[in-house]
């Protein structure tokens, strides 16, 4: 497996472990806004059991074509139990906003969320960890790889990285205003919806920086959300 | 139980499941601190595991004391599988940043976490249950609750409304700048931090609001992140 695979696999199919059985207008399974979903977004929740005892992980992830990738330290508890094979739950979630209905029980949250299954492969060989990390960066700041010096062999000895092929995957989201019961709408109390968004401040240099190096323009590109 | 219990218990202490392992000076557990980043959020993100398959589920949440709230549909798969006691993962998770060092190994991201482990409890009796939605209403939106008309009782035979005690925490904050190998901060590289923040945009009016009504002070307040 390389991270370079550049199918255009078709769109999703429910399985009976994804099929969405509630308020099932907010599934969406097109490949284009699960896509989309997962580029908005830097930070994932990895699920996994060890002894029946499930593990929620936040850590920073990315996708590639139909893969989704995260790494860390060789030594992490999560990233060892999961290169076992053993399966997880990744699922990425954005909050849009906070929807405030004519009733308490019609108030929701705005999100987009996608939540894939499956098992986790760990990204062996050194040319393919160095070509994820690189993606990674790029996604992020392009340009920096090629600023970098290069990463160390004890450095790639110290880090794993997991990916997972985005096969079983449920996508749910909720946009737009509160929909309300027919009769609340005749009650003369404020509705709608309070936007909640992620932003990127303007970048912070490290206090030990050395003189003479200005912000670059990568940093300007950098989106989150 | 209900969800106005008002002990002060002492300090997280780690467990065998919660003992950070790995860069120990990002654990802390300290229950200000636990109840600070929790406090901050609206969306965790829950893991439970059914026949071996681990989920994540995003999900509102809030706070009561030493205890976690979250709720949903009766019929929801999730609420369902995990009131009938089975143990969840609970976590939340805020980016606070991108931190970008002088390589690509010690790049990392600033957070604010905290995951909580335990047998999520049912919240039952009408009462009970109208006492934990005001209490997360008025977090949101203080004075919404009074404004709204009452709770049907077929509404709340439709809600499940679970809990967590805060009992076994791991809590892992990373903040400031980045943390370089001595040799690189020779490097002319730039280094720094690109923060990363969640903010409230400007209420936006159901289209369906009735003509007159303004948009009250409570949202001015809502704060999130």
């Amino acid at each position: 497996m390389t991270p370079y695979e550049s199918t255009t696999p078709p769109d999703f199919q429910p399985t009976a472990r994804t099929k969405i059985k509630r308020l099932h207008q907010r599934a969406v399974f097109d490949r284009e806004t699960v896509y989309e979903i997962l580029d908005a977004g830097l930070m994932c929740h990895v699920g996994y059991a060890i002894d029946g005892q499930p593990y929620v992980t936040p850590t920073a992830y990315w996708r590639v074509d139909d893969r989704v990738y995260w790494h860390g330290s060789s030594a992490s508890k999560m990233l060892r139990a999961v290169e076992k094979g053993i399966d997880v739950c990744f699922t990425v979630a954005h909050l849009d906003g906070l929807v405030l209905a004519r009733s308490g029980f019609h108030s929701s949250i705005n999100y987009r969320s996608v939540m894939a299954l499956g098992a986790a492969e760990k990204v062996s060989g050194e040319a393919e960890m160095l070509a994820a990390l690189e993606v990674f960066s790029e996604r992020l700041t392009p340009g920096r790889w090629a600023e970098l010096r290069p990463v160390a062999k004890q450095e790639l000895k110290a880090t794993t990285i997991l990916s997972l092929k985005l096969e079983e995957v449920a996508c749910k989201v909720r946009g737009g205003p509160p929909g309300d019961d027919e009769e609340d709408y005749a009650l003369d109390v404020w509705a709608g919806v309070v936007p909640i968004r992620t932003v990127v401040g303007a970048p912070e240099d490290d206090p030990l920086l050395n003189a003479g190096i200005a912000q670059p323009a990568y940093l300007k590109q950098f989106r989150i959300g």
